[in-house]
């Protein structure tokens, strides 16, 4: 579906060139960055506040597919994504170190193009890239991302802070990424069909937008400063909501009860879900892919929260020995199970 | 070469059993860390020391291969590099992460090899296991590694900091991983065309050790430290003496004269090399993957350092102008080329 037309060898080049040449634009610079790329290491200095790192990879065909998503889209998002871990610490991402793998098929303006939506999120997100390393990979791409935050030791927000009473809270809208995917995928078949069919995405640019292109919801780190909310915790929604909660009460030694109409989907998610002959909750449930945050704040902050249109509350924490329950809207209660990734692939 | 007979479909414990059972024997714990492996992120202290920061990847049939190379050394290796990145700096590393992605021909047992190995690099470098992914592949593995390390602002050293007249410093011997690594591919292609045949390595253990699992030289940071000397200038030798020169000659503004008589070649490197009719010398100045340190020191630390048996001088720094050149044992003056991981490609 996508093509480059300029074709320049990555080889014609070789590894260091390559990297000065993919990072010499970008211009970020952080006060704790004593030194970035071109060293065997980066220096940094946390001036004393926390730091948190967290790292993730993903692979062509397991994690993204080049058929459907512009390199610029998987650049963005390889970087979003990984600093969306550190906003779900309740903290901002400063430093990231980027690692690519290509095999021969890719071009230098290909991967010019992956550096190019990396960058704008870098911009995005104010983040300095500083290290790396590149090499050539058999078959396709894989990138890794680190990312590096900094905290005050009070703000950090972990997983294992939950307590029984406190409003289970969500941000934006859940669902959406996973029915984007699966317009993608359909059109995917029917271009491989008949290559003279052009995707047919008209209007559905929301729900295509949060697969291929996801935000990490740094402005809900903000909103919460704003407020004077810190959460007893939260995660990032990367693998479901249904998985996530599931985390959450795990680590916290909670139950928790959430309802169904609470749960914030969007009307085009609603509706596709509707065309795919699937259930819009279900696939806001185990969907995957929102990276939007999870997070639990005692009852005493709702007043605090309760106007804030980019969040909704959808449950609550309740004793280990309560389980995990959904509320449908008809009123039936049903045991909540663990979703996601460990489950999806059983059905792909 | 190798096979495993206990059989255990990864597929069958999914992404956080498998993190879990992976990890759970790593028990290396280290003050800056303030929370491991668990959360979205993992939480660092530095308490006032500057933070060393390095990341690489490692991709099956690119860097390794798993015809000759026990899984148990690839993770090793994997681990022991990127520490050897940190040393690089003067530090010590003192925690890892690691992200991996397996294709489903790798059985649990073989996942657990890789793990064991990597365990033992954290136990020999004391160094802690603090976060990573897993994740599914299409073909082969991938392994990408972040190491951690810190120090006092005042013992960083950089590649920028050679002057004029500082000797130029090697540890260990160079040359004995590239042999290694053509000894490994000779009894490869033979057992290929005849799988009878067993893989003759007799009396070769130190070449093919230096290949398949090579050292950080986290032995000489603490004898630097000991002796009392900070060098200018360091780099680890990854890539071959010569391609590393190069680094470091234009990273300082410096040129480089090197003695070949001084290089140091194990014995075991020096007769292999000639049994492939290659130069000794050609191995050791580009082979590469001996992960030794190149360093320079000021003439004013000679004393401390001459009774080094593990540390050569090779030569020393000269101005810009005079550029990188090798006086051959017969007292030629060759130009120096930079190889390494560039040049290396077109070969192949």
């Amino acid at each position: 579906m996508f093509e480059h037309k300029d074709k320049t060898n990555i080889s014609s080049l070789g590894e260091f060139k390559l990297i000065d040449h993919l990072t010499k634009s970008f211009t970020i610079a952080k006060d704790e960055t004593i030194l970035g790329i071109g060293d065997d290491a980066a220096i940094l200095d946390s001036k004393g506040k926390h730091q948190l790192i967290s790292t993730d990879m993903l692979i062509e065909d397991i994690h993204f597919d080049i058929m459907y998503s512009p390199l610029v889209h998987i650049g963005y998002k390889a970087i979003s994504t990984n600093i969306s871990d550190i906003c779900a610490m309740n903290a901002r991402a400063s430093q990231i170190l980027v690692s690519i793998a290509i095999s021969s098929k890719y071009t230098l303006q290909a991967i010019e193009e992956l550096y190019v939506g990396m960058r704008a999120a870098c911009e995005k997100y104010d983040v300095q890239l500083i290290g790396g390393d590149t090499s050539s990979s058999v078959t396709g791409m894989v990138i890794s991302v680190t990312a590096i935050g900094y905290t005050e030791e009070k703000s950090i927000v972990k997983r294992s802070g939950a307590k029984e009473g406190d409003l289970i809270c969500v941000s934006g809208d859940l669902g959406g990424a996973y029915m984007g995917l699966q317009l993608l995928e359909r059109e995917k078949q029917v271009y491989l069909e008949s290559k003279e069919m052009q995707p047919d995405l008209e209007g559905k640019d929301y729900i295509v937008g949060r697969q291929l292109r996801p935000e990490a919801r740094k402005d809900i780190i903000d909103l919460l400063e704003e407020l004077n909310v810190v959460p007893n915790a939260m995660i990032d929604i990367s693998d479901g909501l249904s998985s996530e909660i599931f985390h959450l009460c795990k680590q916290s030694n909670i139950g928790a009860k959430i309802y169904e109409d609470k749960i914030p989907i969007d009307q085009l998610t609603y509706d596709t879900a509707l065309d795919f002959n699937l259930s819009p909750t279900t696939c806001a449930m185990n969907g995957g892919e929102d990276y939007e945050l999870l997070f639990t704040i005692p009852q005493a902050d709702y007043d605090k929260i309760k106007n804030s249109m980019d969040v909704s509350i959808i449950g609550y924490c309740t004793a280990l020995h309560e389980g995990k329950e959904l509320i449908t809207k008809s009123g039936n209660v049903v045991t909540l199970k663990a979703q996601g990734w460990e489950n999806f692939k059983e059905k792909e």
